[in-house]
């Protein structure tokens, strides 16, 4: 995409301020800077992050850092992957320890590419996305902090936020004038504190936690897994990490305690001594360590995102909560990648600036879901440990649930990260969206799989141009463009090939939401540009129930679609999810008619928004034309262009 | 392992020197400069390969850099990635061409885990190679020279190499002393011409060849495949290269022309007519030219590999043949990994210096055989081009094999890597070896599937210290060493549990095989010693036929074996290509019983050595000493000792 930086009436103006380099800052920061905003991104400390604090990937970030292009600089590190997680409890009989379970952190029921948990610290995570920012002009600017903002839409409608900086010794200071202001500062937020955005903290128990990083010679058999240990001496939790490192957490005070205080702490020493009792019969010795630290945490959430549209908060600035679940860098992550598209759609020309009133409420739900799943979680754990049938039954996806295997499936599902969705709105459709079309396929009353405000269901087709066995939800990158997947049926079909052409005709009509869109450069755009062809706002795959060989892109794909040859697809690999008897697996999998298929609608951060038939006429273009009114910037659809 | 540099007489004396640093040179050097060994690394380039010459890794390749642990850094240069080849003849009736066929390039009868071929140029090839040997203090000398060397084991039997060095202008000279010295000079070896070795060429029609690199711009549907087009202009390759490159291999001449002469030449102008000419009616623009070349090739191979089993030759200087099966670079690999742990073999005590005598035989059967393919592929292809059903047939595994299915099976095999084998001899037991013990399984008369000479099969498991999903055959690193994968069947099994107890009994006695070969500093090895904890000459894996939360290493896993606490795996993961019915899927596809297991000694590079059952008793030990005995410097086993 063109660079934006050269559009600003001076240096000193900007597109966004980011206040914080954690991970929620930075992701923010990438996006935004991959996608040619200019950004004024400001960190207090000097350093990036030396030792310690999250470490903690789930699966579904990890497809998140993939589609990114960043995850081999993740894995470079080798990080620790933990697959199961064990339980220890004191034994029925006797002192001590044993194990009385374990489970999968990411069981088969889940359709994970990476069904792991990846532990590396915050450091080696904040170092990638930082070098990915120089690669894109962007350098943090440390050590400086906010000392003031205001926000005036009144008064300066395109730069309306004024932001005071300055270096933490307070040596320089800086002024400067921006469309939008970030505050990803962590739980103790300026910004949030400068808007007077309060915190509801939902569980009055509150708990002070021992971390501790280092490298340990011990005999405990499960160093190198997740452990939930319980003993007569008090908790902890095992993480093995990267470098034969281990971190363990180790509850020092709870308020249910007779003689509780939140600042109570513990020596380095105090907590190592309290692990040695809590590990007992087993032996610990400590190597190294690198990293000790003490914190109290509350379950805590902000009343507000945003007051205005144009100051918002993310990550620990509005939501804190235990480290248990290893949510809270993956949280942030999410955070910022809602409202960094949004903020791209608005700016860039695409969506209505109410697109932004969607970022609160999707995200602020999120983590309500969260802080819920984090009590539930907790109190799962210490009720008891799952019995080896329980896991099983939840993993092999029976019918006969209790209470304790429904509640392990949904937190596994929360945990992996595929279980975050979205309520419905003008992004994801539902039947009080102003889209209306009999040709709408609801997860309701249809067969599709799909569901508005989900992830799109992961699968692995061929490309037809070079025969690559691919993962489809992976092959458009984030490039800030909405994702259309036409599911093509058959190409040898008449009425699909009859469908497909009209969807093709009607898409090039100058009123569609695709022709509304149109790259102004489109005439010098290189032919080798793989996603973004004809519209930075789309790109779309086209996916045939057929065999590779049988499917011929000058044939069978009509234009505008065959610009986007790098995006045709055979539906044609085996997949062992799929429904038995499927021959377009993809297709099954997404419950789309294998003959017929039908059109998905991803927005660009991965989540289902739209799913319609693929049929002859206007009517799957009017659908879409309809269902990107609710929210885009521009008049779309044959009536109005009539009028 | 301990480094081997500072045992040399003075600053001039090397293990080995090394002289070029084109693939085979670079693969000898990482290997051995990772295992300790004082290299002299010289190349009469100036720089690494800037553009062009060899591009392609199989499969199997890409399996034995992951091992190395450089896969990762190879796929950051995003290479293009070959699944399918597609051929273009003339149409039956008409002009131009048409596709009359595809084929996978490693179709799914092969157990490959990256079923394509890599493309990716020779100049990022050996800068991942070279940023390796950095890591280990070794710097390619550039641009030197030989000019010449001497090799007498009587003069001085442990430096016998005197080798002279020069800057390629004259300006500086060195003379070194070396233990070994290896020629992987290329095609013109100074080397190879100084022993007086000389080639045999096995066909008599030679070839001129033009290759360009490029961006193109095409209409041609199969630019991003790698293709065989025969026209009635002529012959053309095509091969996809990353960042939207293409190569085109275009025949100039061959010998049976009659006006053949091997200096025909052509311009980069001429080559592109005719590349233009092949490609109708489709047209083909080039955007950019990044290396052009002209070469002729003939099939050709050395007499000797050595003389002296000191002055070693591999690489081209061994072999030349058409780059049409994209093996040179592949074959190169093979050469150098096969002498580099048999150097390593000897130089570290561990094998009697004959070992080294089987490299010639083992790595020159090997080009044999690719020359005779290569004839045989080319034939192959100029005779007609395959039917659908025939691949069909071929990939289906089925049993109505005609002569074409069958020649397309072992090409596919041959040149995806996995069909390399090497014949019997001490390494590779046979019915003719030494060891002798009605326990060895034969492939001949056994179930097993592992055939000593051929690759260890591919299996997934679960480690047990960690729950990780693991490729098994990739655990052990490339590390110099043995790999004992003892599949122990049921710990349920009380025979099973004694055949193991007795197998680690037997092992720790002072005369076996693993016992005599104990690490000097066995007592100050650092407990996080995954891979050589007790031998820098083996490393053991465990591996159950049962779940991994069934498997309790300090219950199950008896000393020494316990000691290489990483390597115990469950064979508890499905496999689709196992056979129907197997629990444990890893031993079902070895071809061992599922309930008692069997040991598998797997060579440093990964080829099966020797399959003895696990039976209680010494009987195992006593086979694997037998084996062991076949080559190794000490005398082994119960008898000998107490003589």
């Amino acid at each position: 995409m063109a660079t934006h930086t050269d559009r600003h009436p001076s240096a000193s103006h900007y597109d966004i301020v980011i206040v914080g380099a954690g991970p929620v800052g930075l992701m923010l920061s990438t996006c935004l800077a991959r996608w040619g905003y200019k950004i004024k991104h400001i960190d207090n400390r000097a350093e990036p992050t030396p030792t310690g604090r999250a470490d903690g990937i789930q699966p579904r970030s990890l497809d998140l850092l993939r589609n990114m292009g960043l995850k081999s600089a993740f894995m470079a590190h080798k990080p620790a992957r933990v697959y199961e997680v064990a339980f220890w409890d004191p034994p029925k009989a006797g002192k001590g320890i044993v194990r009385t379970g374990t489970w999968p952190s990411c069981p088969s029921f889940i359709d994970a590419r990476y069904p792991f948990t990846t532990l590396l610290h915050q450091g080696h995570i904040e170092r990638v996305f930082i070098a990915d920012l120089e690669k894109n002009g962007v350098r943090i600017q440390r050590p400086w902090t906010i000392r003031g903002f205001t926000s005036n839409e009144k008064a300066d409608p395109e730069y309306p936020v004024t932001v005071n900086l300055e270096h933490v010794d307070g040596t320089a200071k800086e002024t400067v004038k921006a469309k939008y202001l970030f505050g990803g500062e962590g739980a103790r937020s300026f910004i949030r504190e400068q808007l007077g955005i309060g915190i509801k903290h939902k569980d009055p128990i509150a708990y002070v936690w021992g971390v501790m990083d280092g490298v340990v010679k011990t005999d405990f058999p499960d160093i190198k897994m997740k452990c939930n240990i319980h003993s007569e001496h008090g908790s902890m939790m095992v993480i093995p990490r990267e470098n034969n490192m281990v971190r363990l957490y180790i509850q020092i005070a709870s308020s249910t305690d007779p003689d509780f205080h939140p600042r109570k702490t513990a020596t380095a020493e105090e907590v190592q001594a309290s692990a040695k009792r809590i590990l007992q019969p087993y032996s610990i010795e400590w190597e190294r360590v690198e990293w000790y630290s003490v914190y109290p945490i509350g379950q805590g959430i902000s009343d507000k995102y945003t007051l205005d549209h144009r100051v918002f908060l993310g990550g620990d600035a509005c939501h804190t909560h235990s480290p248990k679940a290893g949510q809270g860098m993956n949280t942030a992550f999410l955070d910022a990648l809602n409202l960094a598209w949004k903020i791209h759609a608005v700016e860039a020309g695409f969506a209505r600036r109410s697109l932004l009133e969607t970022y609160e409420p999707e995200r602020k739900d999120v983590a309500e879901t969260l802080l819920a799943f984090d009590n539930k979680y907790a109190k799962l754990f210490s009720q008891r440990p799952p019995s080896g049938n329980e896991v099983a039954a939840a993993s092999a996806n029976t019918h006969t649930e209790n209470e304790f295997v429904k509640t392990f499936k949904e937190s596994c599902e929360f945990t992996s990260g595929y279980g975050v969705f979205y309520k419905a709105n003008a992004l994801n459709w539902s039947p009080s969206h102003p889209a209306q079309s009999h040709l709408i396929l609801p997860p309701e009353t249809s067969h599709t799989k799909l569901v508005p405000g989900r992830l799109f269901i992961n699968a692995d087709v061929t490309r037809v141009v070079d025969a690559n066995v691919v993962h489809l939800e992976q092959e458009i990158p984030l490039n800030g463009a909405f994702r259309l997947f036409i599911f093509a049926g058959q190409p040898s079909l008449a009425t699909s090939r009859a469908a497909l052409r009209d969807l093709a005709f009607h898409l090039s009509k100058p009123q569609s939401f695709y022709s509304a869109y149109t790259r102004r450069d489109i005439h010098s755009v290189s032919h080798h540009e793989r996603h973004n062809p004809h519209s930075h706002f789309f790109t779309l795959c086209t996916i045939f129930a057929a065999r590779r060989p049988d499917i011929e892109i000058a044939r069978d794909v009509p234009f505008p679609l065959a610009a986007y040859r790098d995006h045709v697809y055979a539906d044609d690999r085996w997949d062992r999810r799929a429904p038995p008897g499927a021959k377009a697996c993809a297709h099954a999998k997404m419950g789309l008619d294998e003959e017929r298929g039908g059109v998905v609608v991803v927005r660009p951060d991965g989540y289902v928004g739209f799913v319609v038939a693929l049929e002859e006429g206007s009517g799957t273009v009017d659908a879409l034309n309809a269902y990107f009114g609710a929210f885009c910037s521009k008049r779309l659809g044959e009536t109005r262009a009539v009028l």
